[in-house]
């Protein structure tokens, strides 16, 4: 066996058996196989595919080049919940304690945001001493004692996927569906959780800009994790504007705290709901997604989701006062308004544009060793199909930098068109997908 | 510009502009764009392939890697003859004399054999004293004076396929006909040739086995060299069987001195014939094929085909004794005869087992560095279409040591096939492509 022979084979197209597998990601790792192996054999695999058994021996032998985290001494059935990333998406600091006050057990690993879209970690890190590193044990402890932790990747979980994603990111083979859904999948797989919701983004700010791409690696990631014994089922949701109507850390929390009132944007409650009964239908909580979603909504409407977020903030060592008042989370010195020129229906708000408006605030990273800015951001007024009067508030900026706030401003002039006919609303959830 | 942008551009089967290619080889060759990046373009150029104008000026910017020879000072049209590579293939050196005594100046740089195939410059080798590397002056001044001179290729020709070369043959990319025609195009145009009859080996014992591939291979090759405004032609030849009835490189010469007497094997006569007339046509020398052939002939059967080589061998140091008495060649200390062991017609003599028979006695290179016993070799008894008795001479081995004679013996045995039917004897020549 040899790495030119597997190279070979994946480029005529045929299949490679998980010996081949184990060969060639154990000597990539290990440095017996050069990065210039690796690059051809991912270009051909973007050319050639992966069948369903290839890719999940492919996605567990990648989890298995490091550590897996064992869950076991948590009773009950253990589910996540995944995003593929997008723009205003603090899906999971709404649905974690959610899902967690009816009983599922969240043991979250969450990664850093990269480019235009946000990560959980850094909008946890507004609260002031939130901790995002802890030991397993720790981690554990937390999830036992009060049914919720999360915490930052540490860097032995799949160590293959982040020596193959730099590798992919200089080598055009990023965009390759099972390379995407191998990457995800053994990420989760490692986290030792049972069973999984897949929030696959569509639209603009997404990496899939079609529902076909986004329904391939939605279904893909199924059957990954459904061959590998993780119960798994995926949405597919709207990304053609920000969720919500924040972008940028601390505004994201007071929007989180907004919605844990019951007071938050109809679409980011909407989506945590959906996203949070098909939670507890995976985890045995409930037998249908109706019933289970009306549990949820009693649980956010009565209070008992914020409580959680509470505990959960306080046991990692988090600072609450920012949740008592938001006025004390991390504040720009710069906030001004975009006003509307034109009146009409907002037609486009596009996701893309406003995430790399709020990146250029300092937001978010365009590298991985950038320092983001907790508190600057964009605050979106208006969103698809409302109207709008001349002379309303568009956007609010929130920039610690005049030039930063000038370039961004010129992005957002970009992102929202506004014209007289009145347009059609994009769905928020465009498909569902289980393993059966 | 950057990598990953030109990348990208032919992963989407996109054209890349002569300044991305220049970009990529150039960065590539001065060691700014990694092995990886480099690897990941040339598979998405296996899939993709490359556009005549693409391939055209990636062979150019190849060739302008190192020096480009220049043969003005001789005058006439010079032509070059180049074949993809194959077993028992000795048509340089009958050819080269031949085409030179006909008045085409022959400035001649070849490469070493490689793998179960033989090189010119090997075969040289078994007549002592022979010179194959001269400064450029004195080449050129071989050919002002004797109209013929050989010599190996120096690394300063196209260093930039070197690199490449190494590179596609760890990362699966050598048969990919775009870089098999930039690969040896390049050369020939870095050569300083202004005309260029090429033979495209086709069969068992070539790196084309079908008909198709050798046809995409010689098209591709001939509107590269048009377009490059050399005069390009090529031949598409069998190389089921091997050329002739020898393979190691002194009985090669010896056969190569047989054929320039008019008593060689009538395969490699006619081949040389033919490719010869081409040459001729090409550089202006005849206006139709038949015509140059009989004036071929006329040379060849006059023994002034075997003067000129003679005088070549002398001018390049090389010793004539071997010439005047082919006993004095290089003798291998093991000569036996492999005897048929039933009768009938041979149906098959594997033109890729007698190869690496061959080269597993020591007369090739199974990798660069290798070092080749200029005496050993096999000598065929038998081609295809050949009525066989039993007891009679199939192969005449000659080894230098008995294991090696031992492991050829095997391959040779699974080379030949005999059997009651008559066979259809393959053609010797396929097809003939031309620029017009």
């Amino acid at each position: 066996m040899n790495a030119y022979q597997i190279i070979l084979k994946k480029r005529e197209g045929k299949k490679i058996n998980k010996q081949e597998i184990e060969f060639l990601l154990g000597g990539y790792v290990k440095g017996w196989i050069a990065d210039y192996q690796m690059a051809a054999f991912l270009m051909a695999v973007y050319f050639q595919g992966m069948s369903d058994e290839e890719l999940t021996e492919f996605t567990e032998v990648m989890a298995h080049s490091g550590e897996i985290i064992n869950l076991s001494s948590i009773a009950g059935v253990k589910v996540d919940k995944h995003s593929t990333g997008g723009v205003g998406d603090k899906t999971t600091l709404v649905l974690a304690p959610l899902a967690a006050a009816a009983g599922i057990p969240v043991a979250k690993m969450s990664g850093r945001g990269l480019g235009h879209t946000g990560g959980t970690i850094d909008k946890l890190r507004a609260l002031e001493g939130f901790e995002v590193h802890l030991s397993r044990e720790e981690f554990i402890d937390r999830v036992l004692d009060n049914g919720l932790c999360i915490v930052g990747q540490t860097d032995n979980l799949v160590p293959a996927d982040k020596q193959l994603y730099a590798l992919r990111d200089v080598t055009a083979t990023v965009d390759s569906i099972p390379l995407i859904a191998s990457s995800i999948m053994s990420k989760k797989y490692a986290s030792g959780t049972d069973a999984l919701v897949l929030d696959v983004k569509m639209g603009a700010g997404a990496f899939m800009k079609t529902l076909s791409e986004a329904q391939d690696l939605a279904e893909s990631m199924v059957r990954i994790g459904t061959r590998l014994g993780v119960k798994t089922a995926a949405f597919i949701t709207d990304m053609n504007q920000p969720l919500g109507r924040t972008v940028g850390n601390a505004l994201e929390m007071k929007e989180v705290l907004l919605t844990l009132r019951g007071e938050g944007p109809l679409d980011l409650t909407n989506l945590c709901l959906k996203l949070g009964s098909c939670m507890l239908v995976l985890g045995g909580k409930e037998d249908h997604l109706e019933l289970a979603e009306a549990r949820l909504k009693e649980i956010l409407y009565s209070g008992r989701a914020l409580e959680k977020f509470i505990s959960f903030v306080k046991k990692q060592g988090g600072s609450i006062q920012g949740i008592e008042d938001v006025e004390l989370l991390p504040r720009a010195g710069m906030i001004q308004d975009f006003k509307a020129q034109t009146e009409g229906f907002v037609q486009e708000v596009d996701a893309f544009k406003v995430g790399m408006a709020a990146m250029t605030l300092g937001a978010g990273r365009e590298k991985k060793e950038d320092k983001i800015d907790l508190a600057v951001g964009v605050e979106l007024f208006k969103k698809i199909g409302e109207r709008v009067k001349k002379g309303e508030t568009l956007f609010r900026i929130h920039s610690n930098s005049e030039k930063k706030f000038e370039a961004a401003i010129e992005l957002l002039k970009e992102a929202l068109v506004i014209s007289v006919d009145e347009p059609l609303i994009p769905p928020l959830i465009y498909d569902y997908i289980t393993g059966e």
